[in-house]
C-alpha cells in the first residue's frame, strides 16, 4: 500500500460557479468537521472514474479544512485480473471464484495490510471491490469505515457476491450511486445514496478559449456551419452504437448536413472493445459525415469538452447504463440531452425539461429531430440542464455528501 | 551508448534447412575470420526489422567464431522524431533539416561517442543514419568501417542527403538492400548490394504444431474449408490495402466462398496508421469475409505464420515498396504469391515461377483466379518459392555475404 500524492486545489475556484447556499452548507460543515482525519483507498491512481474523482475529492477535502489522505494498493498483475473478472461478475457475468482466486485475493489483501503503517483516521473509505478485504487484517482503531461501491451490485453472480458479502460486515456504512445498486441481504446496515459528479474546472469541463475550441474541432473533423450530433462512451453493445448510427440515418433524410460524432476510449488490451470498433467502422461504411474517434485519433479531454460544446444535442442511448456522467457533462455546457431510460439517466435527464428519455430508435430520432428543427427549445433545454448540473452534479455537491455521511457517523 | 544482450543461437540448428554447399561456404569462411572481432551499432534492441535481424545475425556471427557485440545509442525523444523526419526524407519526403536539427543530431552523437568506451574491433557496421556520426568523434582505431542502409536513398531529400553525407567520407563500404538504394555522388567508393532475409526457425517462419495451427486460425477468423487469399503489411497508401479489396471484389464473383485476410501491425501513436485503418474498414463494410486484423486483436508471430500457410495466395500488391519480406516469409511456407513489380519484390517474385508480378488491380485478380483454379500450379509454384528463399533469403545467406564482406575489406 502507498500514499498517493495529489495537486493543491481551492474551493475559493469553484465559487463564481455554485450557488450561496452550497458555499455556506460547506463553509458550516467544515467547522464542524475541521481537522478531521479521513483516507481514501482504492486500488489505483490513474485510469478509471474512481482516481479521476479521488484526485479533485482529496484536495478539496483538505482545502475544507479535513486533514485527507489517499493509498492505493499494491498488488501483481494476476490480482487486478481477478478482480477485473469480480467486477464484472458482480454486475452479472457467469463465473466462478474458485479456491485459487480466493486464496489470491486475501493474500494480497493480507500483505497490504501488513505494509499498513499510515497511523489513525476518523474515517477511512474503501473504494471498490478490490480493498474490501482489508478491515479484517488492519487495525483501523477508532475510525468509521465505509465502504464506497461504484457499481451496480443489485443482481450480481452469487459466487462473487457471497465472497464478497463475508468481508462487509465491518463496515458502518455502504455508499452506492443508486441506492438500487445494493443487493438485497447485503451485510451493512446503514445504506447511503451518494450519485458521482463532474468537476466543472477540469479540462473536461472547463470553458475552453477560442484557439482551444478551434483546434480540438479540427481535430474533431467536424464542419461547425452543419448540425452535429454525438456520442461519447466506450464502444460497448450496452452502449448501442449501431442504434446511434440508425437514429443518424433517419435523421439523414430531412437533415442533409447532419455529422455524427462517436467518441470512445480504447484500451490496447481489449479485443472486445476492438470488436465493436471494427463493427462500428464497418457498419458507418464509406459515409464520412459518421466521425467514429478515440484516444488513438489524438482525441482527448479538450476535444471531448469541445464535442460536447459544439453539438446541437447528445446522445447517450443506452440499453444498460451505470450512471452516464457524459450527462451531466454535455448538460454543464448548455447542450440539450437525450438518454435511454435506464440506470442513473432519469436521475439527470428530465423528460421534457432538459431533454428526453427515449427506449427505441424511432423515439431518439423524433426528438433529437424535435431539438434540431426548434433552436429556442434546445437553448431552453440547455439552460435548464446546466442549473440541474450545477445544484446536483458537480463535486462540490459530492463534497457536501460526504461531509454529511462522516457527521452521521 | 550501451550494449545489447543476444540469446545463444547455433548454425547446428540451420542445418537441416540448407544445402551442404552454404553449410560448407560457412565453415570455410569461419575458419578464415575466426576470433576477428565484429561490432554492431543500430538505434534500438527492439521494434523494426534492424533489431529483429541483430537478434539473429549477431548470435550466428559469435557460433560461426567471430566475436561479435552490438551496441545501441542511447538518446531523448526529441532525437528520434528527428531521425524519424530524417528517415522519411531520405527516401524522398519533403522537409527542411534546420540548424537546429543538425546541433541536436551532433549533439547526440558527440554524447554517444563520449560514452564509447567497448574497447577495439576489426569491423564495425554501423547501420541506418541514427549513428552514422559516431566516426568523426570515435576513435575506432584499425577498424574497417561499414555503414548499413536499410532504406531506399535513391532519390532523397536533398537537404537530409546533403548533410548524411558529409558523414559518409570515413566508411570504407557502404552496403544496401539494393545497389540501386545508394544515390548517385555518395560518399562512399566501395558500395556493396547484400538483400535482407528471415530466420526460418523464427516464429514467424518455424513449422507449426497443430494445436498452435487450430489456435492461430481460430484468432484469425478463417474457415479453412473455403479459399483465402492475404496480405500482411503495414495500413500504409503504397501497400495498396483499398486495391487488395478491389481484387477480392473481382474475384468474389466466381469463388463465392473466398476470404480475404488483412493484417497489419499498429502503433499507437500513429494517427496516420490509424486512418488507413479506418478508411480500410468503412471500405470493407458488413462484409465479414474481409477480416482486417492487427496485434490490437491478438494477432502476433504465430498467427502471421500460420495466415501465410493456410493462404491459397499472398499477395503484395505494393505500388512502391523497400523489399517486402513478407514475399520471402509466404515462399518459405510454399504458398504461390503475386506481388507489384517495384522495389525488391521482383528479386523475390519469379514472374510465372513462385508467382506472378502485376501492375494492376486487374492483373492481380487475373492471376489470383489462376493460381485459384489451378491447384497444381498453385503446388508447383509454392515448392519453387520455397527452393528460391533456401538459396537466397535465408539469414545464413546474409550471414555469408557479411562473411563474405569482411574478409574483402
Amino acid at each position: 500500500m502507498k500514499k498517493v500524492e495529489t495537486v493543491k486545489k481551492s474551493l475559493r475556484d469553484y465559487e463564481a460557479l455554485i450557488s450561496a447556499e452550497k458555499i455556506e452548507e460547506i463553509e458550516s460543515l467544515s467547522r464542524e468537521l475541521k481537522g478531521a482525519r479521513v483516507l481514501h483507498i482504492n486500488a489505483t491512481a490513474y485510469g478509471g472514474g474512481v482516481a479521476e474523482i479521488l484526485h479533485t475529492l482529496v484536495p478539496l477535502m483538505n482545502d475544507a479544512g479535513l486533514v485527507a489522505d489517499w493509498a492505493v494498493i499494491e498488488a501483481p498483475g494476476e490480482f487486478f485480473e481477478l478482480t477485473k473478472r469480480m467486477h464484472n461478475a458482480l454486475q452479472g457475468k457467469d463465473d466462478k471464484m474458485n479456491k485459487e482466486d480466493k486464496e489470491l485475493f486475501l493474500r494480497v489483501t493480507r500483505e497490504n495490510a501488513q505494509r499498513y503503517s499510515f497511523g489513525a483516521y476518523d474515517y477511512v473509505i474503501i473504494h471498490d471491490p478490490q480493498p474490501v478485504g482489508l478491515p479484517e487484517f488492519v487495525d483501523f482503531g477508532e475510525a468509521r469505515l465505509v465502504w464506497r461501491c461504484h457499481i451496480d451490485t443489485s443482481s450480481p453472480n452469487m459466487d462473487f457476491w457471497s465472497f464478497l458479502n463475508n468481508h462487509l460486515g465491518y463496515y458502518d456504512a455502504g455508499v452506492f450511486t443508486l441506492r438500487d445498486y445494493a443487493k438485497d441481504g447485503i451485510s451493512i446496515n446503514n445504506i447511503v445514496e451518494i450519485p458521482p459528479s463532474i468537476d466543472p474546472l477540469s479540462n473536461k469541463n472547463r470553458a475552453l478559449r477560442d484557439d482551444e475550441l478551434k483546434l480540438a474541432m479540427k481535430k474533431l473533423r467536424v464542419d461547425v456551419g452543419r448540425p452535429i450530433i454525438s456520442q461519447v462512451s466506450r464502444f460497448d453493445p450496452w452502449k448501442d452504437p449501431m442504434g446511434v448510427v440508425d437514429v443518424y440515418r433517419v435523421l439523414k433524410e430531412e437533415f442533409k448536413g447532419l455529422q455524427l460524432l462517436m467518441i470512445g476510449a480504447m484500451a490496447s488490451d481489449d479485443p472486445e472493445g476492438w470488436e465493436i470498433y471494427d463493427d462500428l467502422l464497418r457498419y458507418a461504411g464509406t459515409d464520412y459525415d459518421i466521425k467514429v474517434l478515440s484516444n488513438f485519433h489524438g482525441v482527448a479531454e479538450i476535444e471531448v469538452n469541445a464535442a460536447q460544446r459544439i453539438s446541437n444535442v447528445v446522445l447517450q442511448k443506452s440499453i444498460r447504463e451505470g450512471f452516464a456522467l457524459t450527462m451531466s457533462e454535455a448538460m454543464w455546457k448548455k447542450t440539450p440531452v437525450i438518454g435511454g431510460n435506464v440506470g442513473g439517466i432519469p436521475l439527470q435527464v428530465k423528460h421534457g425539461v432538459n431533454g428526453y428519455l427515449v427506449n427505441s430508435i424511432e423515439e431518439t430520432a423524433e426528438y433529437t429531430a424535435k431539438l434540431l428543427r426548434d433552436k429556442e427549445l434546445a437553448r431552453e433545454f440547455g439552460e435548464k440542464g446546466h442549473e440541474i448540473v450545477k445544484e446536483h452534479f458537480l463535486v462540490t455537491r459530492h463534497l457536501v455528501d460526504y461531509m454529511r455521511l462522516f457527521k452521521s457517523l
